[in-house]
């Protein structure tokens, strides 16, 4: 399993914008909608080994997380209004402390940095940062890993110190700074050639359960 | 310079589409759409070194090429409204078999993929293809490279036939078969890595030019 959190500081939580401007009234939820397609997407089908976490944190309810289960998820298109419409639906739930299915495979509750981070107990964090290690010289080591990344506004203060008070491992993927959903395409193959390398298929799902 | 060929088969040519529905009465232009911002951006801004031309095969009038030049390029935000309305700006203007400007760093002209294969005279073309040579093997070899990608219909036999006649090197970027947009930020990434290796400043043009 992959595991893959991306922090939207400005993203809206109440789901109250139009498709039409993700960039603007959205609060960069552009951004996120192609890191979740990014995540997903292979050339015919959808990577059912990964879950993408969108940890929002816009107003108007800020503190909200999203779940993308590769393995149940449907109705996902790769443009950015397929995935900010699921992203909307979602929002739109009275969400709680519990678990809520919006449509298959896409789940929102409330909560924060530390309660998302709770759920990854006992696999290998990694954060990424432009100084970080390479993670050419480290893939085929990683096993079963939880990726964490920011959006435009990179990472604050306060969460690098949660993240690496939770143990985080800081990793790059190349010699400059790219965009959040770049940097999850070249994770992923890193991890497809290691798999491959391994000769096990990679990308694939040990089964597929339909919701 | 890094040039980048996206063809389009089905992409409308007349501009008469909504920016609410590229993948649909835009002819999959959500794909190209993605493209471009794939092969023009870095996290704090552009790369200054690459050129998109999009080969648009759709109707009402198929053969049109568009050429986004990162060295010239303004108003271009990474979501795919902002580069589908640039495109749309560009169909909307009377093309003839001369290139003609829409927006600065955006040109549009007729054409059809031997006429644009022309352009490139004497640099390497680079086709993927899932069966080709790895990239990362041959990375460090590689100079002012031309690189050529299908959309979601992949490239035509007939098309083939004129790459390989055009002298294309057949090249994949890993073991699964990935979206164009996602292969062309493997694609940077590859060649990032070898100039960094070299020494050289990787993704910055020589010069800034201004429009």
């Amino acid at each position: 399993m992959r595991d893959i959190v991306i922090i939207g500081h400005k993203a809206n939580t109440s789901g109250d914008f139009t498709l039409n401007d993700l960039p603007g009234s959205a609060g960069r939820m552009d951004i996120l909608c192609r890191c979740v397609s990014s995540a997903l997407f292979l050339s015919f089908g959808m990577r059912r080994d990964v879950n993408v976490h969108l940890l929002l944190l816009g107003e108007p309810n800020p503190g909200k997380i999203l779940r993308f289960e590769g393995l149940h998820l449907r109705y996902l298109n790769p443009d950015e209004r397929s995935s900010g419409s699921l992203i909307q639906k979602a929002l739109q739930k009275d969400a709680s402390e519990q678990d809520i299915r919006s449509t298959p495979g896409v789940w929102v509750r409330k909560g924060d940095l530390d309660s998302l981070l709770s759920e990854f107990e006992g696999r290998p964090l990694l954060y990424l940062r432009e100084d970080g290690e390479d993670i050419r010289a480290i893939a085929s080591e990683i096993r079963d890993p939880v990726f964490i990344l920011g959006d435009h506004l990179g990472v604050t203060e306060e969460e690098e110190a949660q993240l690496l008070k939770a143990g985080v491992k800081i990793i790059s993927v190349g010699p400059l700074s790219l965009h959040s959903n770049h940097c999850i395409t070249l994770i992923h193959n890193e991890l497809d050639r290691a798999e491959a390398e391994r000769g096990e298929i990679p990308g694939e799902a040990d089964s597929r359960v339909e919701d």
